[in-house]
């Protein structure tokens, strides 16, 4: 039943993925060659934007400078590829960010192309995905991933491609080091302190995942890199990180009392204002998890958001699967929601043009027709409002926070008013196209109410600017009374949508 | 697992139940005789609250003070039962007020009882069981029940003493009235576009209920009682209500122009200004439902509340039921969850003297207890939060408002820092008790919070006013380094609930 919508890439296309990280930035460019992806580019910049951001969610002028001005850079080098090759994700500090979207409109126009942000449990399954497709573990073991980054840190278990358990809890390298380590002191007791809280943060998930296990650990960040290459420098190992070597890195690091102070063999001076916080939470999490050895891994999220690119392209969208699972957990009446897909699908094949929606569209549009009654396992009152705070607040694999609250928008308002604040979540680039999204999905579940498998005849609809014209055939409509009654009702409501509906009889 | 709360009624306790109706107001007093309920007091009044609401949910002055008046005199009667005998429950009107506090304060003072408000599922499942215990179904057969009250209307099929399909509609005698025939007027024209549009509010539901089917059809509310008479007194039936009947007396009510000059046989001068909506309603749940024949009962929600109480004393409370279809729904880990709760009751027994709390706050513990972690099935960001909106707004069997209300002040508060307003929604009476729940619900999370087997030694814990000291073996805390900083951090937290938390090692 579901629809794919793969747009197959031809031979030599390439795909960029950028990974607004809260340490470093990252873009790689691949070509695309018989089915593969070829790295090609690589670009990686230190804008440390966690260090600009403050308790209440505001960012540093120079903060957000550093980066906008990484972002021109990026963008330079893929502005001639469309849209539809591009996915840049922010994770750790624009979500903390209270007024996101002063950032994300200005660094959207430096690059030139969309960003979405992800949540961090997204961002673990695309961690797993990059490192699994750069190493593949062997078949029928388990894996665990540990990526430390500037803000928060992501902990996942895997087998093969897939992901068995994802956590990303708030300590990262950058974040530790300012909280535990405030005005560059560094102390025994200090360390002590932190290591009590940080594990404390880390018990809440470690019972579960020991209990499942793994057979190796990776780490993948430049925090895990930068420490085995220090394991390595001080000979404690050959470049993996064991829970031998890390207390004597840790003493060697005590040694200093002051951050700038702090010398250890293989460090870069890069890496020096916060390696401190990142080895605080590598041993916290060798304690927590009991970890032995770890080896490290150079691929990250951005290869993973290229690999969920193929995936998405390819017939083989995360998202598909994701719909299926809330589908099901929230008990959805699937011949009704295949109905409305149905319907959504042909209403939306006639105005497609007129309002240059797109094969995206088109994809959100099937998934909001599927999801659209999850609402009513909390209470059949209100319930388009129940499914959309299950949208909106859902770990669902595979979607950025901005495709949730797209479909979450689309589900408040497939029934009854339409609030004014309902589309004030999404990107502005976005909105004309959630609006007639919306209106076509309207129009579907309003024409399937009666929930029965009464087919639907051709309807013919036309779109015109932002009015939408529907002919009905006379005889068909006048033996539905309550049918007519409900599309004079909607010529009221969809101007809430900024969109005129006006319903004629042939 | 589940504890049983039943405080066993003696022989001739009294037992009242209030029906703050949206047309009239009922009061019924029962006597507890040898496992049996026995009548021994009925009161009703016409305050018809539901012609003073106003679109905004304002409540008229005049229809306050008719329903203040006539709580007033249903209190004599009985303001010598204990609270934990009498449950008086508002409905539709109550539920449409935009400040119900400033109704039920001065209500609760009146009858001297708390008042609590039922969501419309919760009415309908009650009215069903108090027509159900009057008349017995046949075994294995099914019925349909239809209350058509003065601002919404109920449909419930049930078997036996169970319901299998409840919905609360927006459509009632006097809303109806007051909407379709504005000013008075009456007219084929205007009674055929109502008819068109209540019809079409029963089609949403309309499907689900014939594919279930019944066996009979009984009307329970005073609409359908004077409907039943009209037909008597105009012999067109014995008494029941026939869809051969109705059209006729339609037809005979629409000879009047003004609802002022309607005659009908049989009708009361109480009836008369709102049988025109209330034969509406009727007619267009004949036709939405295809009704043939409809018997009237004289029972109600009232006697539902009755019976409903001694289930809840019986040990065979429906909302045990409830919680555990909650736990299930949300895939609660049901170890956890009984830990938790046996945690949360030890501590209760140690402070519920000095606090005085009751046997019903210990019943609210243990399901705040079972379902505090409901909200991870959404996410684990958050969980407590999810929580929280599940238990607010979901429809919950055998829960009023406010019960549902203070488990989600529970759950919202039961980790993490406690919002300024998370006990705003619960009545000014029961905020003290919730509070300390709240407090012991805190303290067994945190304890075990490892989500692991490992008892929990018994901990001295002791009230004093607004001050909770807890002991702790030293050695064995010691042990413990994540627990004692878990506990230092609830001493920082716990204020927010008006309580100093002090953990003493000895």
């Amino acid at each position: 039943m579901p629809q794919t919508f793969s747009l197959p890439l031809q031979d030599n296309d390439q795909l960029a993925a950028v990974d607004l990280g809260s340490n470093s930035f990252h873009m790689v460019v691949a070509r695309y060659t018989m089915g593969q992806l070829r790295v090609i580019d690589r670009l990686r910049e230190t804008v440390r934007m966690a260090d600009g951001l403050d308790e209440r969610g505001g960012l540093s002028a120079e903060a957000h400078a550093r980066a906008i001005d990484c972002l021109a850079r990026f963008g330079q080098r893929i502005r001639d590829l469309p849209d539809s090759r591009v996915r840049a994700l922010a994770t750790n500090t624009v979500r903390q960010l209270a007024l996101p979207r002063n950032f994300l409109v200005p660094a959207e126009a430096a690059l030139g192309h969309g960003i979405e942000v992800v949540a961090g449990r997204e961002e673990a399954r695309l961690i797993y995905l990059g490192v699994a497709h750069a190493q593949p573990p062997k078949p029928g073991t388990r894996r665990l991933v540990i990526d430390i980054g500037g803000g928060s840190t992501e902990f996942i278990i895997g087998s093969g491609l897939q992901t068995l358990e994802r956590e990303s809890v708030q300590v990262g390298c950058i974040a530790s080091t300012r909280r535990f380590f405030a005005g560059g002191k560094l102390s025994r007791k200090r360390w002590n302190s932190a290591l009590t809280e940080v594990t404390a943060e880390l018990q809440q998930f470690a019972k579960p995942y020991r209990a499942l296990g793994w057979q190796e650990a990776i780490g993948s960040s430049g925090t895990a890199k930068a420490i085995g290459e220090i394991c390595a420098a001080m000979k404690l190992s050959k470049g993996a990180i064991t829970a031998e070597a890390l207390p004597q890195m840790r003493d060697r690091l005590l040694q200093a009392e002051r951050i700038e102070d702090i010398d250890l063999p293989g460090l870069s001076k890069d890496r020096q204002p916060i390696i401190a916080g990142g080895v605080l939470v590598m041993e916290a999490a060798f304690q927590a998890l009991g970890i032995e050895r770890m080896m490290v891994s150079k691929a990250a999220m951005r290869e993973g958001i290229l690999y969920d690119m193929l995936g998405r392209r390819g017939g083989d969208d995360p998202r598909e699967q994701s719909v299926a699972i809330m589908m099901q957990r929230y008990g959805v009446d699937p011949a009704q929601a295949e109905r409305v897909e149905q319907t959504a699908q042909r209403l939306f094949d006639q105005v497609a043009d007129a309002w240059q929606l797109e094969a995206d569209d088109a994809r959100v549009l099937s998934w909001a027709a599927r999801l659209h009654e999850i609402g009513l396992t909390v209470a059949h009152s209100q319930y388009h409002v129940h499914g959309a705070y299950l949208l909106e607040y859902s770990d669902i694999a595979g979607f950025s926070r901005q495709e949730q609250l797209m479909l979450a928008a689309l589900v408040r308002t497939h029934r009854r008013g339409i609030p004014r604040t309902a589309f004030d979540a999404l990107p502005d680039r976005r909105i004309p196209a959630a609006k007639h999204i919306a209106a076509l999905l309207r129009l579907a579940v309003l024409l399937h109410r009666a929930h029965d498998a009464e087919p639907i005849p051709t309807l013919e609809l036309m779109a015109q600017n932002e009015e939408l014209h529907l002919l009905l055939d006379k005889e068909w409509i006048d033996a539905r009374p309550l049918l007519r009654a409900d599309l004079i009702g909607e010529a009221n409501d969809m101007p809430g949508l900024g969109i005129a509906f006006k319903p004629f009889v042939t």
